[in-house]
């Protein structure tokens, strides 16, 4: 079945949970209007459906492929890509000076979203384009921001991000490819790397590939990585692509997932000939990589939301439809919808939980980005940017594995029928895979919020933030019946995350491999909090909804949903709490030789 | 790489938790003498890993293909097996007047695991085989007994079980395949078929395929279902294939993974001239489907471990071979195998001791078939026949669902190369996906658990089980220092446990959906907690055995491994059993009309 993006859901969300109506108040966000947001949404879920959506499958089945140098898209991709360029939809979060929408993160990724449900491998060729954007916004001079931004904000011409190399992955200060300097400000480069998505694709009239490499006598590790820009086709005088630069796709990967997505091995400079043009400062490369890195890895959070989004779609389609079985008391022959078998209803209320407290953590992020960029107060920026810091892991991290749990219920709901690749729904099950990986493991986002988040502005950040939830809790007290267990398990779960985010705090100091060892669980238990607590604020949000005399049943569901993920997913935080810290002891006694004993 | 059978852990599992011993002195057993079993464990982990397991990744790549009506396995399966026949391997459970091996279920199992570890799509077929097998001995007259079971013992002839219909899945009393007595004791079969495993295919010289269909007139649902005998050759006089029944396939599935094995769909009577043989009585056919579920579905649990182990083992090869990263302090370009980052030996850690805990429970429930059966009381029989009661849905759908989790978390610890199909790690994180589904759904499993097995004996089934958990408790309390945490989390989740099976039972009688919409997260407590008690026995066991002088680390390993279970995952059971009872009045508000507002 097609996807059908959950407007009023990410309406809702966006509302009550990124605060539009405050955005749009911010300088140079006022394209947020809510009425011309709601009309953005409208058209966008229209071409996620119409366009996007139709050509997964498809894609899965055909892939990418690669023949003499040239890769050729999945039938439809390139002229699906076409009408995305001719929709503005490349160019929705970035300043208008730039041909952009100016539209707050926080729309953009519910529009992002909708493009990732419907076609997960498409909508990576813009995710990496706007990574690109980002960095020479930051970073590039004048002349470069001129040559490269209008078409790349276009989406005329795409982006790839070159880091990996086959010693170099989480580590990418192994990284081997080099940089020499020409003489006349151009430097020659040289060097293989692997895993680079849509390195080579015939959707867009020119690639710029942003490369890290080494100039001679560069330190070893992070601190000797340069970054540069190294165009498919070298612009000419008036901006339009000249002459081909010597690089090439090797070959693709075969993958699990993500199919249409096309994974490529790229060599630069067999010829002696490959010229780049230094992005940033020299040895500074690893920094400008960070600039964008909170960005793309917000974005793959979202991928794991519009995964969750798209299984939870499909199952509960099928679960409506699929009849078998009956209740007590009806006759051999008689069969009720499988939707009516109270573990399959227990099942799709926790992939909708999941769903909407992911959306409701990836839009907070997003928004927390626009006031970290616009807020008029220069405090106000100071305390949102941290936020984003300490959000951005969790959304990676969870919203991801999320999205893997999610697919893997989806499948499931379909009985047999889920193992069957035509059913669609394995799909997801594959392309989510991806998800935990990339743009940093989600291992590594733990490590991230145990040792650079928790100690942010020495732990006040994470202290605001329990403030925050604690105040929820106070609230749901006021709130009176209706919410069964949701305070309590809220409470409790933030009274353990409070105790372990201490401990870990702790540990930091004086036994790090502890804290390191607990970091998983940890992530888990913090970014579970943190859902609950967003769905909790939906709740109440909805519960006024009712009582102003709506009698829309989603807000019921609202108020269900989160009741249903504190009594079935809050309940597990203490647990995770207790194995991220009293667990510690134990994993240290897990060496090599005895995991091989 | 290839699989190596964990030899070790299997004769330390059968040995402490099966009571190795002990079985081989039951009447009729005594062919699991000690030095022979451990001599059959040694031929058959050459034979997986030699033969079997070679063939795995080939065998994912080519599939299984049909051409014109005939199957064709993958290259080298239909030799394999062949040589499986010769070696012996098919009739290991089976009596000996039968021609088969007469080794109890608990080393067949641990045979079994080696298979399905070494190439899972091949293990299908013979799994299917003692299906068949099982049904005959148990409800065959003499003359079909004669005619099939020498043939399908040794392997020579393979089983295969036809009960899924478009609309008959897991509501197996919708089927509609009909049956039509002929007066000659035979009946004409007609319908289709979908889902079954081997239904075709070109490795052995006959295929025994036994029906479920409907009389004209039978009951409508399960009370009208009955079971026939439909060989594709109808054996002649001398026992011989003979006449060509009129039955085909008719095209295979195009599945998520297991892609070696032929998942047919099959066609009854095309030509009017299907014939078949009742097998038991009219009507019965449930009946007699039940008989051997029980060990079909500890098979399948079976093959969750066995997975999980495959994943395991290939995880830490990886990660004792790739370098990335280093220790604090260390020059930035010095490196060290992942295996040191405190997060990936959490990860394989973790691998390890579920891996080890569904170890135990599959041999625990094996050798409990065991007892069931050749026990010489009466009273200890059916002890036994009600604790594999117990058991069975505990194994198989907390097992498939760990192979599923551990086959995942084997993707992570490659980083982006687990992606990669080549890498291998792929193929069992799709081939495990289907074990929490077929052979009743792990949903089922959960439902079976808390309605049928829960009030075995009126409870005192399970609180036999609880009163050895709580034994074992005590014990570690006597056992003194070096477990960690295990005895506070066994004894909390034994607590935690007894109150949520005390609360099922209860709703059982006054609010059954209340109970069925807690059933996943109440199994998933349940057997974490058999798995967590399974894996302090060993450690026990490991601990007299360094007490009595051995240094052999894998007795250490064996402690720390039983420590994090239970700080990792018994840690969870209270928030499960929490979920599971309390959580209940939420998803009593999840009606359909929620879920899709």
């Amino acid at each position: 079945m097609e996807y059908a993006a959950p407007v009023k859901d990410m309406r809702f969300t966006l509302e009550q949970i990124a605060g539009l109506a405050e955005l749009a108040g911010l300088p140079g966000l006022g394209n947020a209007d809510p009425e011309i947001v709601a009309a953005v949404l409208e058209e966008a879920s229209k071409f996620a459906a119409g366009e996007l959506s139709p050509l997964n499958r498809g894609g899965d089945q055909h892939g990418a492929r690669v023949d003499n140098g040239v890769v050729r898209t999945a039938p439809g991709f390139a002229a699906a890509y076409k009408k995305f360029v001719e929709g503005g939809w490349n160019g929705m979060p970035f300043p208008e000076e730039l041909g952009g929408g100016a539209m707050p993160w926080a729309v953009t990724m519910a529009a992002q979203e909708m493009v990732q449900a419907a076609n997960l491998s498409f909508s990576l060729c813009p995710l990496l384009t706007q990574g690109a954007i980002d960095a020479i916004i930051a970073h590039g001079t004048d002349a470069q921001k001129a040559l490269y931004l209008p078409k790349m904000v276009s989406g005329e011409w795409t982006g790839s991000m070159n880091l990996t190399e086959p010693q170099a992955g989480s580590d990418v200060g192994a990284l081997k490819s080099k940089a020499v300097p020409v003489g006349d400000g151009t430097y020659k480069i040289t060097g293989s790397k692997i895993f680079i998505t849509y390195g080579e694709h015939d959707m867009a009239d020119n690639i710029v590939h942003l490369v890290l490499a080494r100039l001679p006598d560069a330190p070893a590790g992070t601190k000797g990585i340069s970054l540069f820009i190294v165009p498919k086709f070298i612009p000419d005088e008036n901006g339009n692509p000249g002459k081909r630069n010597d690089l090439r796709v090797v070959s693709l990967e075969h993958k699990l997932g993500i199919h249409a997505s096309p994974t490529c091995v790229m060599s630069y400079g067999d010829n002696g000939d490959c010229i780049g043009w230094l992005l940033g400062t020299e040895n500074q490369g690893m920094r400008c990589m960070f600039t964008m890195m909170n960005n793309a890895r917000l974005s793959v959070g979202c991928q794991g939301l519009a995964i969750a989004e798209r299984a939870f779609q499909q199952a509960l389609d099928y679960a409506s439809q699929r009849k078998q079985g009956r209740h007590p008391g009806m006759a051999a022959d008689e069969h009720v919808a499988i939707i009516e078998h109270p573990d399959v209803r227990r099942t799709l209320m926790l992939m909708r939980s999941l769903t909407e407290a992911c959306r409701g953590l990836i839009y907070l992020n997003a928004a927390a980005i626009d006031r970290a960029h616009h807020h008029p107060d220069e405090a106000e920026r100071q305390r949102w940017k941290a936020m984003v810091e300490l959000f951005t892991p969790l959304s990676k991290a969870w919203a991801t594995d999320i999205g893997c749990e999610v697919a893997s219920m989806g499948v499931q709901i379909h009985g047999g029928m889920g193992f069957i690749e035509e059913t669609g729904a394995a799909q997801h099950y594959r392309d989510a895979r991806i998800l935990p990986i990339y743009e940093g493991t989600n291992g590594i986002q733990a490590i991230d919020l145990v040792t650079r988040k928790l100690p942010l502005n020495g732990g006040e950040t994470v202290k605001a933030l329990f403030g925050d939830i604690a105040a929820t809790v106070a609230e749901l007290a006021k709130a009176g019946e209706g919410f069964g267990a949701t305070r309590q398990h809220l409470e409790a779960a933030l009274t353990s995350l409070t105790g372990a985010s201490q401990w870990m705090g702790g540990q930091l100091a004086k036994n790090p491999e502890a804290a390191l060892a607990g970091a998983t669980p940890f992530l888990r238990a913090f970014a579970s909090t943190v859902g609950g607590w967003l769905l909790a604020r939906q709740a109440l949000a909805a519960k006024a909804e009712i009582a102003g005399g709506s009698t829309d049943p989603y807000f019921t569901a609202k108020i269900v949903s989160a009741r249903v993920f504190a009594e079935q997913v809050l309940s597990a935080v203490d647990g995770l709490c207790r194995s991220a810290t009293e667990g510690s002891a134990g994993l240290a006694d897990v060496t090599p030789d005895l995991l091989r004993a």
